[in-house]
């Protein structure tokens, strides 16, 4: 995290006023990344599976959630401390003091619960006051005066499912119908004290999955089907078998460890994006959530869950199956039908959803201790991944060189790279510098450049260097960004003496 | 905006429960369009220039916008009719009414305006109330019982200045330092009825350029010099003069029109953005505010204005000069001095702030209204704008063919396309369907595809086609959407009667 601050990937937000918790900014470097994760989810999610995506208002009328039932629900049981004040999320305290799980349990079990075993203020021991359920929507007034009541939208499902009829329509009434939605999700948590891990404003990434509850079958199951899947399934459905087991996309379903075929589908999907972005796949697993853990509206849901180095355990997405909950009581709400007539079925019925839905900035995490991990003390993300793809250095300051790097940074720019330009010090602190943060290949213009037009470039991981014709450079530079080239491929493979030469040339810096 | 709706760029907020005005949906298409407007700003303001772009909170604890401020400015004159408790921008209502402009008057010399002009409730014709002034940001609690005040923020901007000490080391500690934030404002609009033109819930892109007061000079000011502005120049400084001029960036700044290069360097900047995604540049203008139009941070601001068909002239972005007033201002409320050590010019110095600032929904609504123009009833995007890229047909629905193109479909997003599948209704309804939403390329496999792997490319401009090899086919697809080979050069042209053949056997569907 020391590294993550110096070099610009993310801090606590609003310190210069003495910070505000459950926020944070991303940098420069981790806006970068955050957006390149972006990228990498919309490309598996939306790109790849022809999903639509919409984008609605994060302020929601209450009406919304008052039909979705997270006026009533999306609560948590808080206490204060009467002696000093202190708010406290009370499945968090006494998970921490017995170890039992008590969410989705009673405030008056709770609280008898809290007597019982003692539990006092964790700050100043004092004797904890009334438990009682807080509502951690964030709420305010859309327009002035005796306006109307809002919220912001703790999940951006809602934004889908009110406007269900309309994207039937769009999706040419077709099932499965996938619809995306990437944006903030905000929730008023009561002392959040896990850094990144537990925010008050987040970014979503989330998909809901109609379908026929009488056919839940992907058609493009037979490409995921071999994928293997751990899977640690909730206590109270086992009967002495083990928790953990590990099978295939398709054995899940044969076997029943999943409901169905679509659910198993997307926890496939799931486990290629979070390889694709550099979690190590035996950091991952799947954890069954058991009733109590489960949102008001899932029969079945399966946690995507990271190993991290700092957190222990920790979810970085929800497979949700969310029945016909949403419509059933978005139909209610409003009066309106909103059941569909399957053509080819010839009959009506409320589709189904299964709801994959990413805590991006928890992924961010993940990605970023796992890249320090390959890293040993840097950065070493996947190619792709890297918020710095070049870096282009001039090997001396002057003789006309830092104006040629600055037309092949331009050049880059203009080609779609993420590139940096740096004549700081010794080009070895130079290597280091982009190093450190995972940048992937750094080009260094030299006298041969102005001569004969030819850069070199420079593997972060082998420290091999190669030499290219500028008008090359970008093409090489994308096919080896992508993998679809060998360093050695690229050009010559510069010989150690010339390495050698071109270093202690550029030491004077 | 029919057009709009029913193909699923934009629809109103909420409409299953009757809607909440100033909420717009962005709908499939409209999601893609509003990205790739969103990348070109990044691609003209952040990766060519060398930007850092940072990611911060939308909630702002309340100190924030006390310092900014916006606690006290951030208000709009307001009034409730007497008789039906209409609420009205009454700055709005002065100005349908008398062409008036009063904003930043007063609200006491407002409200004797409108007592003495007899203007009414133009909904019941009631008299109108005390106006009284009404702070426009969306108010909360941050964390639970008597928790902290907090706003949803009204533009992206405080979260870079906040920031300032970490982004100038972040920035090697050099002038002028561009910093950019793309994200969610919100304005708590008293009665919005303009559509998606006054929104309570916005994407904003914004520019903070920090520089030294004493040399407000851009280092690439050469490239633009040149670029000619259309200036509408605030009637207060006229002596005489003609309001509206036109000039170079290098005159304006000569002339004294703008007050410094930095200044023109950003409206040169802006017109170059605006133009490439595809605002016609005789509906752009630059206007100047008057000093009662301008924000309080501002002593110079010039608005880019496009002219739409269906609200005359609307403003897409202002660029600001801020001065120093929001350093110095969190300077003061925090007790850090955030003034910087000059090394050249061996001198500490408060740096001041030019802010390009960008109301990407508007842009998006100028771009749709735009495309609409140009393609007379169908829509017509610039090729890299279009929000789906290519659509892919099977001639016929049988034989293989739907196989096939699904093969090809695959290909596409594969190597990063946005691209759509068709096989309903006949060729000719599918070329129509793509072309009224600006698709430029069409790709039909039919039986020669079978035989040789070639596939047709039809062109939305001109109806022509050729015949490609499939393993070409995403190389000549990427390099037509960037302009970089003309369509006749990307294969044979097939002929009248080929093509005649081809759209007969396709009627069949």
């Amino acid at each position: 995290m020391e590294l993550a601050k110096r070099r610009g990937f993310l801090w606590p937000s609003f310190e210069l006023y003495g910070g505000s918790s459950g926020f944070y900014d991303f940098g420069p470097l981790g806006t970068l990344l955050k957006n390149k994760i972006v990228e990498k989810w919309r490309e598996h999610f939306v790109r790849r599976e022809g999903s639509l995506e919409i984008d609605s208002p994060t302020l929601t009328p209450e009406e919304v959630f008052r039909a979705s039932g997270h006026l009533e629900h999306f609560v948590d049981l808080m206490s204060e401390c009467g002696k000093c004040g202190q708010p406290f999320k009370i499945s968090e305290l006494v998970r921490e003091k017995t170890g039992l799980d008590v969410e989705g349990r009673p405030a008056e079990e709770v609280e008898a619960l809290l007597r019982e075993k003692g539990i006092s203020c964790p700050e100043c021991g004092g004797r904890l006051g009334r438990v009682f359920e807080f509502n951690t929507m964030f709420r305010t007034t859309i327009g002035p005066g005796g306006g109307k009541v809002g919220y912001l939208r703790p999940e951006t499902a809602q934004g889908i499912f009110v406007n269900f009829r309309r994207l039937w329509r769009l999706g040419r009434e077709r099932l499965p119908l996938p619809v995306a939605q990437i944006g903030k999700g905000y929730r008023n948590e009561i002392s959040p004290r896990q850094g990144m891990i537990r925010l008050r404003e987040f970014t979503m990434a989330e998909l809901e999955v109609f379908f026929d509850p009488r056919n839940p079958a992907h058609p493009s199951f037979g490409k995921v089907a071999g994928e293997r899947l751990r899977l640690w399934r909730a206590g109270e459905e086992m009967r002495g078998e083990e928790r953990m087991v590990e099978m295939t996309a398709g054995e899940a379903v044969e076997r029943g460890a999943v409901c169905h075929q679509l659910m198993a589908y997307y926890l496939a999907l799931t486990k290629r994006f979070l390889l694709d972005v550099g979690i190590p796949e035996e950091r991952l697993r799947f954890r069954e959530q058991t009733p109590g853990q489960r949102a008001h509206y899932s029969r079945e849901t399966w946690d995507a869950e990271v190993r991290t180095e700092r957190f222990g355990w920790i979810e970085v997405a929800g497979i949700a199956y969310r029945t016909d909950y949403d419509l059933s009581r978005h139909s209610q709400a409003s009066g309106e039908d909103l059941s569909v007539l399957l053509q080819q079925e010839r009959r009506k019925e409320v589709c189904h959803v299964v709801e994959p839905s990413f805590g991006i900035d928890r992924i961010f995490y993940c990605v970023l201790e796992a890249a320090h991990l390959q890293g040993g003390g840097k950065l070493r993300f996947r190619k792709e991944l890297s918020p710095v793809e070049v870096c282009v250095f001039p090997l001396l300051r002057r003789d006309g060189l830092p104006e040629k790097a600055g037309e092949v940074l331009e050049l880059l720019k203009g080609r779609g790279f993420w590139a940096e330009y740096d004549e700081a010090g010794s080009i070895g602190r130079r290597y280091a510098r982009a190093d450190e943060v995972g940048t992937p290949y750094c080009v260094t213009v030299d006298h041969r450049t102005l001569s004969d037009g030819t850069v070199t470039i420079r593997e972060r991981e082998t420290a091999r260097q190669v030499r290219v014709p500028l008008p090359e450079l970008p093409r090489v530079l994308s096919s080896l960004l992508r993998d679809e080239l060998r360093f050695e491929e690229a050009g010559p493979l510069l010989q150690e003496e010339e390495k050698g030469k071109e270093e202690e040339e550029g030491e004077e810096g």
